[in-house]
């Protein structure tokens, strides 16, 4: 089934602005035959699709109304920038999506002129479109600068310092707000609710019909003067829909509805002409016009291939991922332990404390996409006397750095970070890949950063972090599948403790978190050999445990240190330099992700890229040891 | 001068929930003996002078709606929490303020069981306060929780993600918004506009007249109405002073003038009832009642000794600070740059920013006390052409981390980060020491991090950054006066170049910064003894001279590396990384700072706790080279 076989519309599109030939009454057509084209090729390669199947014809209307590369579209979180990409020439990417060397999810600056600025995480939008409009007002040019965001990256605190800076900007500054009343899954707070109560209003036609109703059916004054104070209330929602923007200085247009095309075109032309940041706020659908992902947005946020016809996925899950053992364990704990509680920023899908949520919902905290906020909000409880655990992308945490440092660390406050998503993750990218946590994490005072090598393990590092850590507990896991294997090895969980799995002499691998994996298959070719080789899982990072390291670093000829984490301030960085202030010179080779951003593609496909993998590394060890042999 | 001596009322506040004892009539006389202590004391000692004068009544006020310590204030920043330590019975401790082992500026859970979380950095103060919020729900509690959190704090994007939330309470917790109409300097942006039309306001009063007005004048309803829509953009700003707040969910009390304790009082007494999240909304001046603080604000922020009748500072300023010199070079490269952007987030005094901003208006851009905005714009600015310096205090640069990773370093773009404040800086204390800045900074791909051996090289760095330099790059730099030694070592800034000041033998000292300073005072003690010693000043943390170490390494018997900042991920592990890596085994003492956080005290007093002064690296050194030569 090639559904975009018959797209005649859309093989007329091959550069920038060529959409601008397309005639107005076909356009609803070309989106339609987009829409075919994504759910297509996601179906064979997995992507962000809900995310994309809505936003098709606000991409068109944009595109519409600017002339590209000369003006300037960011797009925040950038997940949805995928008919940005098939309009500005890029279709014939799809193939190769998210995989190595192909086309990136995200926009990418080396990928294209008109991807402006790179983008990942959420809530950056306004902070770089204003740079970029404030440095083209310096360099007096005129071209037109837009961000466009979803209304989930509005829970992210960035939006505000933005928004409070852009309300100072006397220059044409457009925020497209694309509100699907989404994040990634449902959306949270305040703001999320303000925004809801626009969605049904008709903007200020409202206003002249509430205000003219009371008077025209008053006779006196005072009467008149009554209802108004009755009405105070609903009045205050129904008469100023965008007056949260306007109060921070800010224009505000809509709300508008995100599939028609021509309406935007107009809205998106005027909003240009406006002196000063203006929002245009444009109601959308996550999985507009794909049936399945229309019903299950969150499940469609990020999806492997799938099955079109069902919506299932083409592959089914074989073994648990690290994400339902953690979810597994913390509904069990959350019976044993009663303030016990659980933080979300925006991912209870994801991270898999969705039964959490279910079993304990006073316990259970989505706080939107504000890690910031999460993880001092979790200082809060421990200080409260909970038990929080903030369950987190690896990647994401770093925006709660300062929070970690600050508030929860500095306290030695009984925090614990979940930390998923951590070393490789593949297809995301350079902007998702977990790779820094082992080193922004250790460095820090007070903190305890752990990591499991199997699924065992990390249910017994999780319940000692809950049950008998004082302080802040970091336990960092992969994405994927749990590994599964070497199940007899279960030492308890104690307090900066390795565990030694094989203990024999000549070479010692260190192995962390999932290197331990790697490991056993490095040693047992390196067995084959006849080399004699130990291997200790080095559960705790932080603390390093000095007793197993001085001992074995004295009985044995060579230490080889494995993590997948960039190497500077990782695990191997804190094992030589606890050797150098010991005083030992036994050999150690520190086996680490280099010092560089690693580019989206299949996990398996990365290690071998960086080294990573059983073979490269036993091809490593091999050279040294001979290296060693000759001396 | 003891005016403090005469404090009656004073002295009848021992412990916490004395001040209920104190008859109402006599409360404005306390305000004014407590006003008078702390300008006494504070003109001997130091400290944040200006803040805590203007809260004084509005502390007072707190104290009396709530009993402590059961009842929980968490103060945002918390450097007006001196009333608050007066009032919980730690008036003595003023004489030992911000001194080692002394009373903390800050509020501290060691100092008190009344302060309840400790702060130091901005907008921390909702978040915490709702996770101990939550806490007492989940435990069945009712203890009160209340959050003290300035205007100026509100430009930072937490206070948005904590609001987000806090909308969702539907129990008592209160956000007392204190509205000085600054923060550390002037405020900035939309929310900062916004609060000025509510201080002119009187709140709801100003719905009634309005309307009333409207309604009393005209004859008929179209007449009525043509006036209603003329009036609508001034009516928006006077109906609904609190819609901000309203609009999120959030019940809004103000404003409420800031020295009416009654007044304040009753309102805390209301807002304690209200269900829900409620904003107070109180009116204060900085330095209330000391008019050369009322006059200077920013000046009296932090002070140091000052004359109460002159306001001057006790010691004149001997050497220009480092600030004033990258003040100096920054004027002076505006000129000759035109498109050098200087960026500052709510800091343009302490920065030196200030003299910038009179000469480049245009290029100047206090974004407000919003470290995550000012990076993303930072590298917005550079996208569009700009090359953007952000001058930044190392512990608040903390907060940008992620953006430092994601989008700046990501794209490799060309922004210039001036990191004042790097290292031990004094009487702050662990807040906002920057010790942790060339561990976070250097485990980043594609950013460059140098650090300056004196006030010259400073110039010569910064001026290297902006006009050499193609992609980030992070200068770090003490508080406090310059170094102007080594003037006769000047060599050109080249990329990832060390510079050796001393090429003897034996032992090699690798100092990096300030430690620079202290090396030259431990060669020259070294030499007293025959030693040979190198030095190098090892301007490059990143990348290291690969060259000069391995020449250095292999030339040497003992190599020293000095850094103030942490060990774990600082500059010594990146040697010693190195060194391992390429194989070298030369004898290697890392000195760097321990693993913890260290608490206020004087610089000096500092370096000798934690053995980073000259003589204790000395001692330290001659133990090493002892035992070396004993082998």
């Amino acid at each position: 089934m090639c559904l975009w076989g018959y797209a005649m519309i859309l093989d007329k599109i091959n550069q920038p602005n060529d959409i601008k030939n397309i005639p107005r009454e076909e356009l609803p057509a070309l989106a339609q035959e987009i829409r075919t084209f994504l759910i297509e090729k996601l179906s064979l390669t997995g992507g962000h699709l809900a995310s994309n199947l809505g936003v098709i014809e606000l991409t068109i209307a944009l595109h519409l109304t600017m002339t590209l590369p000369e003006d300037k579209i960011v797009w925040d979180v950038g997940h949805q920038s995928y008919t940005h990409k098939i309009l500005t020439g890029r279709r014939e990417g799809f193939d190769s999506l998210r995989k190595l060397g192909g086309l990136s999810g995200f926009p990418k600056r080396e990928e294209s002129a008109c991807d402006v600025f790179d983008t990942g995480h959420s809530s950056t939008s306004i902070s770089a479109a204003l740079g970029i409009a404030q440095a083209r007002d310096l360099a007096k040019e005129d071209y037109c600068v837009a961000a466009v965001i979803g209304d989930g990256s509005f829970t992210g605190g960035m939006v505000y310092e933005a928004l409070n800076n852009a309300s100072r900007m006397k220059t044409n500054f457009i925020i497209v707000l694309n509100d699907n009343g989404m994040s990634i899954s449902e959306n949270v707070g305040g703001f999320s609710s303000y925004l809801s109560s626009l969605r049904t209003n008709e903007a200020y036609t409202g206003l002249k019909r509430a205000a003219e109703d009371v008077l025209r059916h008053s006779s006196g004054g005072e009467a008149a003067i009554r209802k108004i104070r009755g009405m105070k209330n609903n009045l205050k929602s129904i008469l100023l829909p965008g007056s949260f923007f306007e109060q921070l200085g800010i224009t505000y247009f809509g709300p508008i509805d995100g599939y028609n095309i021509d309406r935007m075109v107009n809205v998106f032309q005027n909003a240009r002409k406006v002196r000063g940041a203006v929002v245009v706020h444009v109601l959308t659908q996550k999985g507009k016009g794909y049936p399945p992902a229309e019903r299950m947005p969150a499940r469609f946020h990020g999806t492997g291939p799938f099955d079109i016809e069902t919506g299932l996925p083409s592959k089914k899950k074989e073994k648990a991922d690290w994400s339902d053992i953690f979810s597994t364990v913390m509904c069990k704990e959350g019976k044993k332990t009663p303030n016990l509680c659980a933080v979300t920023a925006a991912m209870p899908d994801g991270t898999g404390l969705k039964r959490f949520r279910g079993m304990y919902p006073n316990r259970f905290f989505d706080v939107g996409i504000a890690e910031e906020h999460a993880v001092t909000f979790s200082a809060g409880l421990a200080v409260g006397g909970m038990i929080p655990v903030f369950a987190v992308y690896s990647s994401f945490l770093q925006r709660a750095f300062d929070q970690i440092v600050h508030d929860v660390c500095l306290q030695n406050l009984h925090v614990v970070f979940a930390i998923d998503r951590s070393g490789l993750v593949g297809a995301d990218g350079e902007t998702h890949q977990g790779i820094f946590d082992l080193s922004y994490l250790t460095m820090i005072p007070n903190i305890c950063v752990l990591a499991p090598k199997n699924k065992w393990e990390l249910a017994d590092m999780l319940k000692w972090a809950i049950r008998k850590a004082e302080g802040p507990v970091a336990i960092r896991y992969p994405r994927g599948s749990a590994y599964d294997g070497l199940e007899e090895f279960r030492a308890p969980i104690l307090y900066g403790k390795w565990e030694i799995l094989y203990d024999e002499s000549d070479l010692c691998l260190l192995a962390t978190g999932n290197m331990v994996e790697t490991a056993v298959k490095v040693r047992a070719m390196l067995k084959k050999e006849g080399a004699n080789c130990s291997l200790i899982n080095c559960r705790f990072v932080k603390p390093l445990d000095e007793e197993v390291l001085l001992k074995t670093a004295k009985e044995h000829n060579l230490l080889v240190t494995l993590e997948e984490n960039v190497s500077a301030g990782g695990f191997g960085s804190q094992v030589v330099s606890y050797l150098n202030d010991v005083g030992l010179q036994t050999p150690l080779e520190c086996i680490a992700l280099p010092d560089a951003y690693i580019e989206a593609g299949s996990v398996d496909l990365l290690r071998k890229e960086t080294a990573l993998d059983a073979d490269s590394i036993y091809k490593r060890i091999r050279t040294r040891m001979i290296g060693l042999y000759s001396l």
